[in-house]
């Protein structure tokens, strides 16, 4: 069986791929247009694999190195019954200790921040911005793994947090879960709304000018979700007209961000590049999802571990 | 009674200080020179709380509105036995978050961030300084209320938390406390050391170049207590030659920093002008100190909250 590693492994790790039978490995540097034809498995995904999709294909099983899997295309891969699985689980504290970091940078007079121009001593008009987030509503759109990871998190600094997902199910990270037709109401009572939504076809450009005019509280906004949910020259209007009073985001529309972006100006946007999820120790939480299903996809055609519903998207 | 209220309280607070026997309050705009011999209580401090200790007085008791009573003159207090409370406590909640904020701003790629000239997609960069507090070992210097405070959110977070305290004490709280000797070994293991220490005659340039050369990872500097407790040149060199990584300000010596100290231009750090421990609600945390004292004090001649040692000096 043909496999193609499109993201780095441990050698030890390679080596415990080789033991298992009849494997060849590929990688970026070894594979070649004509072995496209015969690979079985993708490990990550970039333009090759894309390419070998488009052209007469084996391919059985995908593991993607995100929780997102919006840049694969996802009804082909329904069609054909591809197996994909992704990473979801490992992001959670990452994505949490950024949003959290992001939140405070703004509640406690951190942002702006850094050397020259933005040296200035002025406690006061400081203070008036800061608060303390035992005193805060949050609102998490996305309940899942990385939604009810942050819940908790919060929780633990006394936050009041209430979140929305598709169907409003209860979740006792929160303390209350609406579902998406009951946003408005939960809007309001928002200090910070945070997105960890995937991108789907219902979540494209979710946040627009419709979303915003609900807010009352000139919350905070923070994206570590995907940057299309967000209509992004909605979400410009928005800040410059106070309706929300700030935004972070690890994610936006297109990235790299381009350098003439007008978000870059904005003196209450805080963007880092697509990082929150970074996870340390990559490769081993990757290894522990992908080499058990790899095994098990090899002996028997299946996989063990966070299998992507194709036809929801996530 | 005179009392001198310097901090700003509330009329339904001053109604309740009215309703205890014989009180005349004063404040910035009443007091006049001819009463200073006469003020018995001062709330808050500044210079016209100094003229008044400096002349012939009657002060028996001061109610501070900071958890450090560092400006106040301790020895001459202490000779005349006049009663000190401070607001040790009600500030903890407030220079936690504002710590963790710091902490999180550099772990999590925030820092340095605003809008121009911080505009730069670069993810590869940004990772490399990046990890999980859950992987970060912590030290405190200073167990009271507020480094214990810290401690336990830290531990929310997974990290290791160690503490340095006088003698020492077993807390639990933290992982492992060792006392003023031990700090050699402490802050080899340390990735991020944070200083809430009080101002005293032991703690003034407590981290001086002999402090910073016992650094081993290159662990960021955050410091929410007091400016004067950093030899402030010793540090910067600190933060030149590399033997810390980062430092995150919120005291400085002197306050407010002038504008051409080179703190200011250093691409790693982070200063807040002295913000940290700013409450929301804060008069009525006050409120909640003083009034129990002042009533003790009227009827009884002492106070039952948050005395200060002022032959300790905290």
């Amino acid at each position: 069986m043909d496999i193609l590693l499109l993201t780095e492994l441990k050698d030890e790790q390679r080596k415990m791929i080789q033991l298992l039978p009849d494997i060849t490995i590929y990688d970026r540097n070894t594979i070649t247009h004509e072995k496209y034809a015969s690979i079985q498995v993708i490990l990550g995904w970039n333009t090759i694999a894309n390419q070998i999709l488009a052209g007469p294909n084996c391919v059985g099983f995908i593991q993607t190195v995100s929780a997102g899997v919006d840049a694969l295309p996802l009804k082909q891969l329904a069609f054909e019954k591809v197996l994909v699985a992704n990473t979801s689980g490992i992001h959670a504290e990452s994505l949490t200790e950024s949003t959290i970091g992001m939140i405070l940078a703004f509640t406690r007079g951190l942002f702006p921040m850094g050397p020259k121009p933005f040296r200035e001593w002025k406690p006061d008009a400081k203070r008036k911005q800061m608060g303390n987030i035992s005193d805060q509503t949050v609102l998490i759109f996305g309940t899942g793994h990385i939604g009810s990871h942050l819940a908790s998190r919060l929780k633990q600094f006394d936050a009041k947090v209430l979140g929305i997902s598709r169907h409003g199910e209860t979740k006792e990270e929160f303390d209350r879960v609406g579902c998406m037709n009951q946003v408005s109401a939960f809007v309001k009572q928002a200090d910070i709304i945070v997105n960890v939504l995937p991108l789907t076809r219902e979540t494209y450009h979710y946040f627009d000018n419709e979303f915003f005019s609900l807010t009352e509280q000139q919350p905070l906004f923070v994206n570590v979700g995907r940057g299309e949910s967000v209509d992004q020259v909605e979400l410009i209007r928005a800040l410059k007209s106070g309706r929300i009073s700030g935004a972070a985001l690890d994610v936006v529309d297109p990235e790299p961000l381009p350098n003439d972006d007008p978000l870059w100006k904005l003196p209450n946007v805080l963007i880092t590049p697509h990082i929150a999820g970074s996870v340390p120790h990559f490769r081993d939480s990757l290894f522990n999802i992908f080499y058990p299903n790899l095994k098990q996809y090899v002996l028997h055609g299946s996989i063990v571990k966070n299998q992507v519903d194709l036809t929801r998207g996530y």
